[in-house]
């Protein structure tokens, strides 16, 4: 077994991401030699000692970094900034910062700022959830064979984000660095765009007529089912990541629209060799993830 | 065993739903004492034979019908006024014509004129799917536990629609009956408008620059693989079921595309309480579903 890379890990938040790591560090000794859990509701606080994911479960994030090697930011990206405030005082020298939050610009402008020299920051975003949420909705499994991408800030401290690199390897991930600017691009249309789609046709359906509703629910074919998979994860957390990837979310969605009026044309003035078209390529794109999947 | 159904069946098309509609009567003799296979290419009727999924394998869709009491077109919408007019002469006297098509009201418009006194039209819509096309893509079990839908226009002989609902049963779906109209609407708000918002996207993110393209393939997140496999589908199928449910299709888009411009100036103003009340009801309605799919 190897030596546990953090002598105390502070997850800051133990919803689905924050109990997953939990469950890992509890599973195998090599991540954490203590597990500090923070929590604002006490109705969490309980469930994660009913669960018993950690050492000691406590609610002020100022007393759980205190003396932690490593803390995990894992709450709503939105809250990072206060979060950051409140912590930053009682970090101890050496500590390294981390989060796994879904937009990566926003947290080093929330979060930079309140690192001092001699505490490490290293951002990252394991690509990794389901459409559950909250302590009982995680598994130790969960990071196994998906990526994890970190963001380091200029001049990052090598060996801090080496650790977090390591870190992530042992849960099970595949670890690729990239600057957060991108990150943040390539994610909206990866992930944030998709979701805001997703949750606007629910809404859409949902103003229906009541009689239609009724027919939408029972006659869901397919297609409708994997946008309510999709539309069915956490309000807060979409909230925050929706308001903290602006820019390329709105790039990613005004795209989106030209495209969507460009098909929409074709509909109406009969265009099939348009629509045929853009058919195909949605096919190629998903033999090259069934390629990329199986490489 | 009960008697079969159809004395003879002739299968217009045998893709993805022919091909499980001759495996499901291959498999029991509850539905058709022959099966008469009919298909354009000469690739398709090779396969046909080989699967062994019919008596007999045609091309000519005026020697398929002939003596057949059941006839069951299954090949994309698009194609089904040429067949009618085609087959019209050749139909047996009691015959009835029935068919699987996304798209109601175009069926009734396409086929409906070419049908004379004496032969019985019941349209239908089995829905169930893969995103998988031709006949190797087929399977006996595609139908059990989901909805037909009839759509029997004014004055539909009630025996007919009875042999068709009866016929769908045995393949072990539920079967509702609805105006064709009415049927359209719900298609599109339910299948027809995530199709074509899955196509659209996958074009979105074909069109980014080259690195962006490969990246957004390797970290593809749930989000966007579940868009990918919705737009696998085959582009013929999908390309006239949208040119035939033309308006109702347009009037779901133009909902659609007003809501996402209202998520997109949410996001631009920062408006978290919008967001959230919109990723509410997205769950709300899979919430919804879940518990129907129970019932």
């Amino acid at each position: 077994m190897a030596e546990p890379l953090f002598r105390r890990l502070a997850l800051i938040g133990v919803g689905l991401i924050g109990s997953s790591i939990a469950r890992r560090a509890r599973a195998r000794g090599d991540l954490a030699g203590e597990i500090i859990a923070c929590a604002r509701t006490e109705a969490t606080r309980a469930r994660v000692r009913e669960l018993d994911l950690a050492d000691r479960v406590l609610e002020d994030p100022a007393q759980a970094v205190r003396g932690a090697d490593g803390v995990i930011l894992c709450t709503p990206v939105g809250t990072y900034g206060a979060i950051a405030e409140i912590i930053a005082p009682h970090l101890a020298a050496g500590a390294i910062v981390s989060d796994v939050g879904s937009t990566k610009q926003s947290v080093i402008r929330d979060v930079g700022p309140h690192i001092r020299p001699g505490v490490h920051f290293v951002p990252a975003h394991p690509l990794a959830g389901t459409e559950h949420s909250g302590p009982d909705a995680g598994f130790a499994e969960l990071f196994e064979g998906r990526w994890t991408l970190l963001t380091p800030p200029d001049g990052a401290d090598p060996g801090a984000v080496e650790k977090i690199t390591e870190f992530w390897r042992r849960c099970g991930a595949m670890v690729e660095t990239m600057e957060a600017g991108h990150h943040d691009r390539v994610l909206a249309i990866v992930s944030h765009l998709p979701h805001l789609i997703a949750f606007t046709i629910c809404g859409t359906a949902d103003d229906l007529a009541d009689e239609s509703r009724g027919q939408v629910l029972q006659f869901a074919a397919s297609g409708f089912r994997d946008f309510t998979r999709i539309a069915a994860s956490d309000p807060v957390m979409w909230r925050d990541i929706f308001l903290n990837n602006r820019e390329a979310l709105l790039e990613m969605l005004a795209r989106f629209m030209e495209d969507a009026q460009a098909m929409a044309r074709a509909v109406r003035w009969g265009d099939g060799g348009y629509i045929e078209d853009k058919v195909e390529r949605g096919r190629k794109i998903r033999h090259s993830l069934i390629e990329l999947n199986q490489a």
